[in-house]
Formats: structure tokens, sequence, C-alpha cells
């Protein structure tokens, strides 16, 4: 809802888990990846697909898929159909276009020489069209837009598959990624492995967990004889819900193989020379959920560094500070924290508004996003407010909640933006509006704050967004990244929607 | 419901519209589709899909797809979406295995160089896993396991899909029908036309028909300046309930262009010397709804001269002829006009029974099928009754009904099968029971009849049901086929489900 | 559909259960109440409803209500929460209002001094405005329109409840018997107990039926030891479906008393000295199923009694003689037997139309009725049909059927009517559309024939119905009536929608 | 959610608006009262309901009810059938029992001899069970369980209506008061009137907005000349989703008629000499929504009061204060403040938990409520944490996030309960667990904080919270209730499931 509105909204996201240890197991693969993406729900809520597999020769494969929230989507009587999967990967959707459709659903399955295989991806590839041409004259005939099958085709096209026991997917997915840079974090299920894979630019995330007994799950031992599963994930938030321990990220470029005898890193397709990672600035500022940790660090606490940040570039003389709930929150604490204003609350949320009903062409529509907050006047009638968001694409939401503000009481209201403002497009698997949509493309910021209606408006520098976000991973830099990955420990991170520079050249 | 009970099954419905004259046209295809579908729901009650273009360049496709009938599959609210169509195809499934899902759901779709088509099929290709083969061998995976996609890939795959203006789809469908020999009634949309295709047997039927304005839908005159648009349908049946007059049947082989110029007969793919044409038997028989044409005559009056025949090969002394509600009653009259027997009724069928819950293990499982029917005792009390059915195929319909009528009074049960027995499995559609399953493998009638508790059982010979096919044809022939089409007026049917003489040498 | 297409309507159907012997008992009471109503489902496809009570004492109620048929309105899931019944009563409801809302659904249960009572009526009480009034003059706010709650609040109105361990329920019914003459069938069910009634004039019908093990149904000896339980039904079709044998119908003016101890008659309210019984003769002509019984005489062969009697008195110059299907069919092969013209099938009738949208102002509207019929044309085409229909309404359905006809060929179309015509409204429970839209009205049958576009319109005369009905019945009297009623064994029925001759006087 | 795992839960909600000006109204009545029902979701999620009037004489009433969320209940098609409704109320059900039926669902409304009135209620009757005694002894039958048919009855009873053409309903509603004490807020409709009545005690809220133009929604001005409507309900918070300005309150045993010529009090029925008001203080406590105002204060100001005192009464050694999302964060902040301690958020909840199917028996049933929370843990690593909960019932909800806290490296944990432990029944509309469910009973504080795991555990006092609610009232007590109301402006609140002390002596 809130990313509908605000007009930006993530791409998918993706979850694979794998039972350690004999099979057929008692593991209940397929709950652990419903509740996985649960737990990824912000990522997507337009559809989910599970499918898995019991992992013999040949396998049998198992797919559940529907429309809506995973509780909508998969029900009960359904989920018991996939009850004997030794291992599966699962997908949760975000509708980018208006093509809401149940064949769009992924993960998509295809039969090969070789036997099913499965791909779950959150990304976009950047050269699509171009790879979507190439198969096409091979003599493919696409029967979805989305780029999972292109993806899957790809795999399936050349060299020519021949009629061997063993299929070399490794190389094909070497050359897949030879072939298209970014961006993509991918699931690819074959029997009885699952491939985790992400872009050479590591564009966007993806970690693995361990799964341990939840009796062992708080104790800081815990050996990896304990090991019940591994589990792959867009975020690691999602790991607490399911009963697994954070292991690691995959890094950029690496193909990471994970089955019934662990983790086994295979590759890592480097980046041109002189490339720096790009992982997604965006999930930091804004996509990802607060417990979830990357690079090292968690999402919360950049968020706060950011509000901490804000405060220095955009120091404001008003009597409190507020949030707009709930994602604002932490970086309006940060910001409270600094500048020694008192931070509290001026918006309540009804939790239940959302799909009801209103007919068009009525008073009720002039009401526009009040409906859904409810002004907590006492803490805030006769003062000046600084209000934190943590960034405005469309200022469609902002708007109404400055002029709920200002008339149940607030002499001022000051808008800080806890990062920079969105100007360009994102060509990566993040859904921006139109650069006319975008209200950062107004000349000044006296603009747009005469636009929304604000006392004032400042947003976070560029700069400040990369210190906030980087003065954390250095430290993780020197722990970790060095002894468990050979990628280059060179940071950094895709700001093109900041500043119109793409990790990699676009093609059109 | 009937159907799944006896045990065999048809495998599909097609139907395709074009509205002919000047586009955007007023036509309202979808909804003369979606009523087309209705009238083939006999033949399919899984999942209906339908797929309209608008036909402008590139053209806009669009798609609705559903599981079970027709009337649940399409919500009044989705239908709206197909309304600017002005052209399309839908498609009707019978579910032959349990994978009861919306991805197989047709018609299948696929993107190409040379823009979207469309597929829908009727039949089974009887060297389906020889193509699937090759189809992977190519690099193609494939994302279901319906003949519609590997016919669809198998189009797009040679020769290579080269960027020109006008690809030649009509040199592709031949190449398809070269390397498949039956069994298939197939419709495809490329932009502005439709391909109607019917195998060289002619194993599966189709038929074309012309919209023509309500008020000159029955007068005999009506030029083809009246002309609203074109259907084509796997059966004629469907073509009153949408308002278009009866136009011909696309013959065995032949491929024709239906556009909004009219309709065109492209080609026609010969059948290997000496091979006659194989249309299936079991459409007279069982399959069709009788007010259907094939091959110039009508359904019902074949089943009616099947019963007569009957009569004559297997006479019976007894008081009354009866029918097993609804299909078989057209026989039933029959033979007892050839008799002379009163026709009575003695069956009333309650038409809402269905998928009422019964719990497993109680005595109402008992009753079995007499749920469903209710005996009109004051008709058979004290009589000896013959009974027409059109086939026998497991046996467990008829047993609980004779069962039924001789314990509401009926003092012998004769029954009379306006069909031969069927013996062998079909591998061009049909979905049939195993050789253990199939009652007609009891070695003799007796032991039929003892299985079923009949006084006595008897069938139609192969000879007899031929010859009650064939001899209204003949008549038809001279004055139709000779003149509309080139294939060989040699006349000739499948009947390998009841002599095991198939009409293509089978591969394994 | 069909019925309201034709535009007249039946109120309802009751079907209660009670299992004999020591209870808990092992039969499965509410399946069988479900596939009872299922067998009823003719009588109402608006809503369903059941409660069960396990009859100890204090007993405990399970009501499950839904809209729809039986099959959609019972979910699995539900009926399992019925289970422990060992008693109970339901209701299959027609919808003569547009007020199709699920409180509506019967049976309507209340709470009492003396515990809950569940009151499930088909019917109409005659002054029934007489009587609302009365209730709320008393103090009581009526909670719907429906005749149900007030038939409840009348029994615990008066006397008022005093706290006694056993109350006097049969003597409040007299009393409600004695303050509305007609029309309804009841079932009152009271902790153990099911009370099934019929009003003095037995205008509504009521069968009751004997639950025996499924090994001896149909064996004709089968003694009252093997009783397994009693079932009570609008009609006696419902007890083949559920292993029941007709017992007996419940007389005009009956209290019978079923528990698990049997049933037996508690009292006959008579009628006023003079007046006859008056049971709807449409539900021969029409609404009950063809192998229902009533008065002894199955209802099948009443209504081919009709159509011989129709032939007699309406002989018509023709070359084949045809039905209406369904429900015309027996009708028509009593008028083939006595006019000796041949009887053939015209119509096929897709059993699948029926929900399907289809948008208004469309060439398709136009198409009206005939898209749910196919003419079977070689049957009679060039030649002058018979057409019987059971009764003619409005006139909107047998005109587009007519209309086909001679499109497809037939020379004439002879409108020969089973059943009088209906010229006045009916107050017992039966839906008829007003006088300006009865066709019956219009001043000749010339002008009926041009309203339809028939070659010629006749009706069966009233006493040709009223012989036929009561021809069968004779027999019966003497045998049964005399012994197992003190009624008056006086033949009537109920003719008023016909003569304007009403069984009471009716208050305004 | 959260109510039903935590144990207590309200009883429902109430909601009405009345168009003021000219009949038929351009008022959108139906969509402000849906979505003022949605704005007191959180007081009732099982079902909804909704009846409108025309108020024209007859009126015309429809009605509209379902189960679940507001959102699931009423669909747009049904809301259409609303539309013209001047006059209308709704209700939000909680589900006290576990008769979830459709049924139950309110507003209840009868016809009359004085035409149809509807009731929606709010609370608990204290003596329900004589006084449906003593309409069953009046001959009236209950259909339901629920106090609004008590209620409706009740009021329908006594007097016996005449036919006359004003009834006098005050004068029946003031001998319902005085029939029955409390608790009740209640919205009688009829025809053109809305009577709002609140139980002497005042035990359940229910306050009175004016609808102005969107425009003129938050100027002070803004005379009675603009009011375009006036709405009642459960809580001023739904006022403001709706357009609405804050009127006043309904006092304690007033009657408010409310139509289209304005507000009009008209009678203030007493208590007893010397009983003091009894408003349910865990209003304030837990259930009303933040943003309302009940008593002239906020209740989010009286939350953050009620951690004031809590920080004064039961300070810690510790270094953050933290709150269990989102309910108690008011209460932390206030505690923060007094404390000094700084405000840390520990949990980020995840909002799409819910219903999400978990097979029983598996390892992720004992992951508990931790599934729907994720720990921040940077925030409280190697911490004393302060936690405030607002309230703590049977302890199963704070018990696993204990556990989650120290596990994810919180040194100490330490409750603070915002609210007195509850330890006695309610029977004024609250839901609340059996003795023996209640954590409060346990002898001591120190058994309570070993059960649940924490460092230690402290509660408010019964004082204390009562100075908390109490000090913000008397500024407002002098400068509104003293004009607007004549009832003693003594103060008073229901504490009894905290001290056992019932406003009113309980009958058995």
């Amino acid at each position: 809802m809130e990313f509908e509105e605000s007009g930006i909204g993530e791409e998918c996201g993706v979850f694979g888990c794998v039972a350690a240890g004999e099979w057929p197991t008692q593991l209940e693969v397929a709950q652990i990846i419903t509740l996985g993406l649960v737990a990824l729900q912000h990522r997507g809520q337009e559809s989910a697909g599970i499918v898995t597999s019991n992992g013999s020769s040949p396998p049998t494969y198992t797919t559940l898929k529907g429309m809506g929230l995973v509780s909508t989507a998969f029900k009960p009587e359904d989920m018991l159909k996939l009850r004997y999967g030794n291992l599966g990967i699962g997908h949760t959707r975000y509708s980018t276009t208006g093509m809401s459709e149940l064949q769009n659903c992924q993960p998509f399955v295809v039969d090969t020489l070789h036997g099913k295989i499965a791909v779950a991806h959150n990304g976009e590839l950047v050269n699509a069209a171009a790879l979507r041409k190439k198969v096409m004259r091979h003599g493919v005939g696409l029967s979805t837009s989305s780029d999972s099958e292109l993806i899957t085709q790809l795999l399936c096209l050349t060299p020519p598959m021949e009629e061997v026991d063993n299929p070399d997917w490794v190389a094909r997915i070497k050359k897949l990624m030879i072939e298209t840079p970014t961006a993509y974090s991918l699931l690819i299920m074959h029997k009885d492995v699952i491939y985790a894979v992400r872009d050479p630019y590591g564009n966007r995330p993806l970690s693995i967990g361990r799964l341990v007994p939840i009796s062992k799950l708080h104790s800081s031992g815990g050996g990896e004889g304990d090991t019940e599963g591994w589990v792959v994930s867009s975020e690691s938030c999602s790991f607490q819900s399911i009963g697994a321990k954070y292991y690691r990220e995959v890094q950029p470029g690496e193909i990471v193989q994970i089955s019934k005898h662990g983790v086994k890193s295979l590759n890592v397709i480097p980046r041109p020379e002189g490339d720096p990672p790009a992982f997604c600035i965006f999930e930091y500022v804004y996509f990802a959920r607060p417990d979830s940790i990357f690079e090292g660090q968690m999402v919360y606490t950049v968020r706060q560094r950011c509000g901490r940040q804000l405060a220095i570039e955009a120091p404001t003389d008003a009597d409190v500070v507020s949030t707009v709930p709930e994602s604002a929150t932490p970086a309006a604490l940060g910001y409270a924290q600094v500048s020694g204003l008192p931070y509290v609350e001026v918006l309540c949320k009804n939790r239940y508004v959302g799909r009801t009903f209103i007919q068009p062409n009525t008073r009720l529509r002039q009401l526009g996003v009040a409906k859904k907050f409810g002004a907590l006047t006492d803490n805030f009638s006769g003062k000046r407010v600084v209000l934190i968001d943590d960034s405005i694409v469309r200022g469609n939401t902002i708007s109404p909640i400055i002029k709920l503000l200002k008339e149940a009481g607030a002499t001022e209201v000051h808008i800080r933006v806890a990062s920079p403002p969105i100007r360009f497009p994102c060509y990566m698997g993040i859904n921006i509006p139109t650069k006319e949509e975008l209200i950062a493309n107004k000349p000044e910021f006296k603009d747009i704050a005469n636009y929304i209606g604000a006392t004032s408006v400042r947003y976070l520098s560029v700069e400040g967004l990369v210190t906030a976000v980087q003065s954390g991973i250095e430290l993780y830099d020197k722990e970790q990244i060095s002894s468990s990955s050979k990628t280059s420990t060179k940071l950094g991170h895709c700001t093109a929607c900041l500043t119109g520079k793409y990790p990699v050249e676009l093609e059109w």
C-alpha cells in the first residue's frame, strides 16, 4: 500500500531451503519456504509461488502458485501437496506492470532433456530486450514477459543439450552471467541442488542461513553438526521467523551450490577491471526490513545513521521531531539524538484502512490519505514540527499529512528527508515513476515545499547517504569479506536513481 | 459427470471467431467465443480460456483463463477486458490426467520474433514423445506437458526465424503437419488471421460457420453480403446459440485461413497413398452433441440409425424399450421403431445431484448412482425391459441402474448397447480406461451380463456401426465434398478402440 | 431457471429425519437430510438450511445455513459440525421476493422458556397480515418477513408460557391450526421430537418414509423391526435417494409426532363442515418431480393421463408430436399414444447454459432462449409439429422456441398445453405473475397463438385436468385413506389459479 | 490478533450517521458509516453490519451484513444497495464466544406495529439472564443469544403497542434503562431518527461528531450553519477519517435524539443516589485508539501519563527503555521522559504474519510469537532493557518476546506494566479469561517474573492509574460537563477487573 502510493517498488523476494542429512527428511521444507516468503512479503504482494523437489532421481517437482499475499495464495489443503519436498524455492512478486496474472507468477519451471529446472529471480536484466530477441531468433516462443522465463530459456539454449547423465549446469550459469552483467539474484533448482547466484555487481541482495534445532537457535556455540538444513533468502530478516542463524551473504558474482551436503562456493564471476560493486543503496534507505543485515550491518542502524547525518546537514529551529510511521522512525530517532529536540509521535496509523471501497466523486475522496492517520494533537498542537520521511517520490503521500498536521495545530511543519532526491529511472529492478511525476525534479527545494505545503524541505546529500551506509561496512570488511570471498574488497553502491550514474553502460 | 463415471472422455473443444468487414468492429467477438465454448462444454469441463486480438499492427492480445466450467471461469468483470477483440480463439479443456492446473489451460500464447501467436488444440499427437525430445534437444525448456505448447514451439523452431515483415506461417504449419500425422484440430491465431487446421486423417472434427444478422438467421436466402463474421468450432452445435449458419467442415489435411476478408482454403496436406480418412467414430456414438453435423449428417440421426440397426442385430422378447437418460434416447427411439415395442421412460434424473459431499463409510455410499435417478415404476413394474445404452465402458454406471429397475419391479432387464465393445486404448486424444477396467474384455456376453446383473447383454457390431454411420454420408459426399475439397472422397473412420486397427503405425 | 423464466414458482421444500432406536445413533442424519434436500432442490434454489438436535436433555442444536443450491450452501467442513445429530429438519427455499438474504433462510430457530424450537415451513398463511399484526400488537418485533418466524412466535405467544417441565406443544400447534386454515406443511422440532403438520385443507404435500438397511431396501417383506429411522418430506421422490421406503402421507389437518419410538398420529384438525380438501393441483401439473407419489399415484402417470385427455379434447392434424424438454415429456408421450402420431424429439437442451454473462444490447441478446436449445432438424423439417407444453404462463419461453422450430423447417407448430390456462393469483404459496403478465388473460386462443407465433393453441380443460388427476385416486381412496385417517374421504383439489375459486374466503 | 492472544477483548463498536438538511441528500451516508466502522475495527473484527433508512414515511430500510473485517464484509456491489440512505447505523462485532455466525451480526432489525426499528449495541446487560426469562415468559421466542435482540424485544414489549401515529419510543427507552442499569451504549434507529443512548453509569463510550465540508474541516470558525450531517460513534477517532469535527460525548444516562434537524438531549436517567459514574478504565489503558478523546482528554496522553507514573512507582536500574509495539509506545515514551533512560526500538513487527497455515507438530510451532517480531539487536545487545507493556493477561505473548530479547543479547529484561494486574472477571462487556488463566493471580511478582522469564516485573498501582486518568479530566470538567449536562460532575471509573468492586450489585 505505502509502496504503491509513494510510487517506488521492489521487484520481488526469493527464498530457498534444502534439508540437510538423509532424505526423506522430517524437515517441513514447504512450510519454511512459506514463512520465509511471508517475511519477504514487503518485497512483493502481487503473487507467490513455491516449487519443491523430493530430490530423488528422477525427481518429483510440486508447484503451488497463487495471486495475492502468501497467506491468500497458499491454501492449507494445497500446502499438503508440497509436504514431501526435501528442497524447494519460492518467490514473492511485485507487480511492476498491469499484467497481474497467475502465469507471471514465479518460480518458472521447465522440462529439459535433463529433467525439470526451476528458476526464481529478483532484479531486472539490463539487456533483456537484446536477449529476448536472441532467444526468439533461435526459434523459441516466449510465453511470458518475465525475465525468469528468459533466464530459463537462456540456460537451456546453448551449448546444445546432449543426452548425457550429468549436465553441466554451472557452465551454463557462468555463460549466462557473462551474457548479462546485472541485475539479478537467482535461485536455480535442479533435482537435488539449489544454485544461489548473485550478479557480478551484487546489485540485488542474497543471504544464506543455517537451520538449527530451535533449542539451539540462540546458543552462541552450535557447531555445524547441528545443521538441520540451509536457507537462502533475499533478506536475512526471514531467518529469525523460521529458526535459522545468519550464515553469510552470497558475494557479487558468486555461484553457490546448496545441497544436503552443505554450502559450497563454486565460482566468482569477476566484474570488468576497475568496476566497483553496485549494491542497490535503496535497499538500505527504503526497501529492506529494518532487521535485515547487509554487508555486515543492520539496516535499522544505517537508517539511524542517516537520520543523524541529516540532523548535521539540515538542522532545524523547531520544537519536536517526529516520523511518518513506520518506516522513517529510526531516522527520526537518529535526528532527535543529534539535534537534541524531543522525539514525539504525531500520527496514529489505522492498520485496518486499506481496501475499503470508496465511491468516486464523493466528499470522502477529498480526505485522501488522512483517512489512514489519526492526529495525536496533544503532542504537537502549537508547536513547530520536524517531520522525518525516508524518501519523497511524488509527494502525494506527504502533502495531505502536512495539511493534516497544520490543521490540527502545528505552527510549522519542516520536512527532512533521510535520503537524497530521486531524479533518475532505475533499470535494475526498481519501479520508479517517470521524470514528470518525480517531485525532486522541481527546480528548487522552495518549489517542493510550496508544492507539498511544508514550511521547509531539505534532503540528505548523496555523500551523506554514502557515508552513512559505508561507514558501518569498513569494520565488517576487514573482518569478514577478505577471508570469505575472493572478490575485491572495494566498496561501492548503486546510486543511479540519485545521480544518473549507472553501474554498467546501458544498451538501447 | 456422466463422462467421468463411464470412464471415457473427450480431449477438448476449440472455437474461434473473426469479425468481418471494417475494424474496429461492433461484433461482440469475446461473447460469441464464450457462448461457443458453452455449447462445447460437454467436450471438457476442467478449464477454459480465450485469447482475443484487436488485429492491429502490432496487435494487442488479451487473455482470459480460468478453472472449471466456462460460466465459472470467466467473470463478467474479466470479460470486459476482452471487449475490443476483433478476432479470437478459445478452448475448453478435459482433464485427462490429475494435473488440473491453470497453467495447462489453453490457448497457449507465445511471443516470437514476429509477434505473438496463440494456439488452441483438440486431439493428441501420436508421436508427441519423440517431438518433445526433439524440441528439448534444440535447447527449449517446455513449461507444460501439453501438446499445445509442443505444437507452438515446433512452429517457431525451424526454419530459423528471420526478421522479415511477413513470416510464412503457412509453410511452418505445413512442416508441422508433415512431422506429425494425427490427431489434431488446431486454431492458430496470428495478428489478424486464424488458421484452422485439421490433421490429414481428419481424426478430430472442425466446422466453419457464418455469422449473419439475427433477423436473417433462418432465411434460406441470406447471401454472403450479409456476413457479420466467421466462426470455427469443434462442433456445429455451437452455431445456433450464437446466430451462425453452418458453412462447411474443414477437410482432413486442410489449412483454412479465416480473416475479415473471408474464408480461404490454403492447402490440403495429403495422407500417404492408400490411407483412408480416419474421423473418430466415437464422436458419432458418444461425444458429440446430438444436434451437431459431421460429414453432412446430424449426429442424432446417426444414433437413431444405430438403434435401428441394433434392433435388427439384437432383437429382444420384451415388453417395453427405454433409455438411460439422456444420451441413449435417440438410439432407444430407433430401437423402438424397428422392434415395434413401446418406448417408455423408466428413469427420472435428478439434475441437482452432483457435488454434494458424502461422508465415506456411510450407508449412503452404498446407494451409489441410484441417488441420481428416480424410478418411474408405473411404467415398467411387472414388465420385461429393453434398456438401451450408448456404450458400456466399465459397467459401474449401468450396474446399479439395473439393480434399481429390478428391485422396483422389472421382471427382466435386457441391456442393448448401441455401439460395439470398447477393447483397445486410444492414442488420438480420447481417455479410455486400462484393459483391466474395460468390461468388454470379459470373455463372453454372458459374463458381462452376470457382472452387471442384466438378464442379457448384446452390442451393436462394428460392421453395423460403420454401416449406420456411413450410409448417411454417401449422399452428402456426392453433393458437397467433391466440389469443395481436393481430398479423396474415400470413406473411412477410426475404429481403433473397437478393432485395435490404428490409422497410423504407432511409434514407441 | 425454467421456473424463473416461466414465471411460476414453488415456495419451498421441507425435510426431516429422526434416527430410530438407541441414541447416540450411527445414522448419518445430517447427510440424509442434505441428500433429501437435494432431491427437493426443484422446489427452491435460493437458500438451504439444516438444524439438528442431539435430542438429549437439554438438547444441543446445531444450525447450518447458506445461500444457493444445497451443494453450494453446505460445505463439507461445515457438515461435520452436524454429525452428532440424532434428529433434524431442513429446508430449501424459493425466493418469492427480491429479498434474497441469508436471514430469511430457514429453518427458523428460537429459544423459549422450554428450550429451543425449530420450524421449517412450505406454503403461505392466507391470513398472514392479520396474524402479524396480532403478534406485533402483543409486543413482539418480527425480524423477518417470513411466515416461519410468524408461526414460531404464534406457537410461543399464547397461552402464556409456564415454567413447567413438559410444555404442551401439541395444544399450541392445534391453536395455531385453528387460527390459520391454510396453506402450510410444517416441521416443528423440539428436543427429541419432530411434529409433522399439514393444514386442514392439505394444500401443500407432506409424506413420511421409513429408513431401512440398504440391503433390504427393495425386499417387499422388510418388517418394521428393521427400521433405522424415519423421514418426512415435501415429496416422496427424496426417499429413494436416501434409502427409505414410502410409508404414507400426512393427512390434511393431521399432526404426526415422529420420534425414535416411531410415528404417531396425534390429532386431525377438521375442516369446516362441507369443505372439501384442497391439495394444490399444480403439484401434479408442474411442481413435483415425476417420480413423487401423491394420494397414492405417481405424478408421471397423472401427467401422462393429462396428455391422453388433451389428445381427446384437442386433437390435431399433424405429422409428429414432441415435447418442450424435459417436464412435458410424459404428457407428450400420452398425447402420442392416444393420437397415434409418432413421438419424436425436436429440441436438444444444452445443460451448461445458465449463468453465462451476456453484455446487454448485443446481437446475442436477441437470440433469447434459443441459446439453450439445439434444433434436431432432421426429425421435423418439412413436418407439422404438435408441441406439448405443461403450462404456459407468460409465453416468453415458448415463443422463441416456436420461432426456432419454424425457422428450422417445421411447416406448422401447434401448441397443446397439458393444463388449463392460469388466470388468477395464488395466495397459498405459489408465485404467479400479475394478471397483466398472464398470457391466458388474452381474450381468445387465436390471440394467444398470434402472440406466441403458433399455428394454433389449445389447452386442457379444467374438468379434463380434474378427471386426469382424480381418476387415479379413487382406488387408493378405498384402500387406504379410509382406514388411516379420520378425515372425510371426499375428493377435492385447489384449482384457484385456474378458476378463481379459493378453498377459503380471503380476508383483506 | 493481538487482542486474541493477550486474551482480553472489547465487545463491539457502534457508529451512526444522519444527513442534515433536505432529503434526499447527496451525503454518502453508507460510505461514511463504513469508514466509521473501519476506524472502529480494533473494537471487533468478527463481523460487521449496516442498516440505512431513507427516512421517508413509511421508510425503506436496507441491511448489509457480513463476516470478517469491514473491508471483507461489504462488497462494493452490495454497498450500492445502501446508497439511498439518508441516515443509518452500523456495528462491528467482537466474537466473545465460539458462535461466529452471520445471524449474530448486528444491527438487529425488527418490524413492529410502528414500522421497523434497528438497534446496535456495545456492552453487556448485567441482568441479561433475568431479562431473557422475562421476555420469554411473555411468549417471545428469541432467535439469537445477543443482548441486541433482547433489548429490541424489551423495547417492543411493554406497554402494549397501540396503533397510534407517533409511538413514544423515548418512554420505552427510559423504561428499558430503568430495568437494566448497565452496561450499554446504544444506537436505535426508527424511521428518520437515531436515538443515541448511554447507560446511567456511562460504562461504554459514545461520542457525537459534526460533518462539515471538507474545506472547512480544520477552520476553527465553521459555524453550525455548515453542518452537512451528524455522526455518533463509540470513539471519536473515527471522526477524522470521515471529515467530522468532535462535538461532544453522550453523557451517562443520556438519551440524545439525532435527526436532520440536529442533536437534541431528551433526557438523562439518573443513577441511584451516591453512585459515581463508572466509565470503563480499560478503554484508556488498552481498548481505545490513542487518538480518541474521552472525558475531554486524548487517550494517548493518558497512556503517556501512565508511563510517567509507572516510572515514579517502579524505577529501574537499566540502560534503555522500549516498548512492545505498538500499543505500549506512549507509555514507554512517558517512562523514558521521567526515568531519563534513552528510548529505543527493540522489536520490528512483521505486518504480514497472521493467518499463514502452520502444520501442527512441527519445529515451526515452537517458534511461537517470535515469528512476528524481528529483533533489532544493535539497539539492545549487551544492555539492560526496561520493556513497557500496557497490560499482561495470560503472559503467553510477553514470555517468548523476553526469550527473544535475551537470546539476542539483552543482559536483563525488566517488564514494567502500565496498568495494574487484572484479577477479576468483567460482566460489562469485556472478555477476560478465567481466574486460572490470569497471570496476575500468581501469589507474587517474583513468581510472575519467573513464569515469563523476566529479570523483574512491576505493575502500575490502581491509585496510580486512577490518578493518571482523572488528573486530566478536572480541567475539562469545569469547562464543559457542567454546562452541557445535568449529571453530577462527580468523577468515577469502573475498575472492577482490577479491584473486584463492581459498579452495581450483580444478580445471579
